[in-house]
């Protein structure tokens, strides 16, 4: 299979009927992932890959997503780390951050997104299964997850400092133009700062001109002449193989 | 200070008189870093910043090397770690495997090399200082330390399974167009074969045709439309004084 960056996006095949709950007002947490997002986030990081053309090389399953998620012994951020993006027509309660280990939440509250109409298609699948205590809370709030960002650690032999590499970060189409991706991303790049580390990298496709210039706006620094290598299936299973 | 990378090499002063130790034969090791290898490692890593015009972002000392490699809690490979390829005009012991816990050495003795006359201005300086045991064994064989890699697990939403990302792989500049290039590189895809990862992701310079060459003969996928994107010093600063 090649890792094809064909722009061929999947089309959406509505499966529900819309759903819009929102008036002119919405409210948005940034928090960590939990087990039980599990679900949720493999939905949206199987939309991205459709969104980036790159479903025939998704291999990713909810038992990989938990897997590499979820089962290393280190803390939040020194691993494959997720934050969830949540919205309600509700406000969010304030943390109580005595009860928050690494990750304070990010809430904005009442945010007005005067001429936007908001309908999503998928509102009923992506309830939110997460209620501030690790219980299923599938029917007693309307909460709903509208994104994603995928971290890990990251480190570079140039600099003093680790990093943090930014895998993925996706907004559900619906929720675009609302300033959820500078949310997510400014969440992102101040965790960097507080754990002391000296820098966030991620790739960006060179034909993305917007999010280009989005992540200029960001103060990041675009640097073209690197490309990314890969090796994977069966090439680099041939190394297992190879004699020293 | 900007993420120059401008192709200018630092001319390179000899320091010491040229030494050649090797008769058209050569022994080469990789195998893992040690703290006792601080000091030639962080020689390194300053050479390749040199060599890819990027000095003045390089804020890496032998103190930040010691804290990134060597004061995780966590094994090789599952935090950022240093290879390092040793040669020798004597064949290398061949290693005890029961006594290597993750990454078995790999050893090319008596390697040929005719037509090639390796002058190495910096013999002495590289002197490696690893006996096998961990002790200070720096006058006592004809060791010395040609190049490394520095990896660190890697993670990407797309695929099932994790991966290795490859920081740096240097080989200095009178040990090159040997096959010690291919002889690390194959280490970490070997590696990341035998933990059952996925796939190994690095970056290439665009201007580096020979190495983007070099990478697709062995088995990578050049895919130029992903582009690097970084954020640090005062830009990712100001960060930590936004508010949310």
């Amino acid at each position: 299979m090649e890792y094809s960056t064909s722009s061929l996006i999947n089309s959406f095949q509505p499966k529900e009927k819309h759903t819009t709950l929102f008036n002119h007002q919405i409210s948005a947490r940034i928090r960590l992932a939990t087990e039980l997002d599990v679900p949720n986030l493999h939905k949206l990081v199987t939309q991205m890959a459709e969104y980036h053309g790159l479903s025939q090389i998704f291999t990713t399953t909810e038992t990989s997503l938990y897997n590499n998620l979820f089962k290393s012994p280190n803390p939040p951020f020194h691993s494959p780390t997720a934050l969830i993006l949540e919205i309600s027509p509700n406000p969010f309660p304030q943390t109580n951050h005595t009860t928050t280990t690494n990750f304070v939440p990010i809430i904005k509250n009442n945010y007005n997104f005067d001429n936007l109409e908001i309908l999503d298609h998928e509102l009923e699948t992506y309830r939110s299964k997460f209620n501030g205590h690790g219980h299923d809370n599938s029917n007693n709030c309307n909460v709903y997850v509208a994104g994603h960002v995928l971290v890990y650690p990251s480190y570079n032999g140039f600099f003093e400092k680790p990093g943090l590499f930014l895998d993925q970060m996706f907004v559900r189409k619906c929720y675009r133009g609302m300033k959820f991706g500078k949310l997510l991303f400014s969440a992102v790049a101040m965790q960097a700062e507080k754990m002391g580390m000296g820098m966030v990298d991620w790739l960006v496709a060179d034909w993305n001109e917007e999010t280009i210039n989005f992540y200029e706006k960001m103060g990041a620094h675009y640097i073209p002449e690197y490309r990314l290598c890969k090796l994977y299936g069966d090439q680099l299973q041939a190394f297992g193989k190879k004699s020293d």
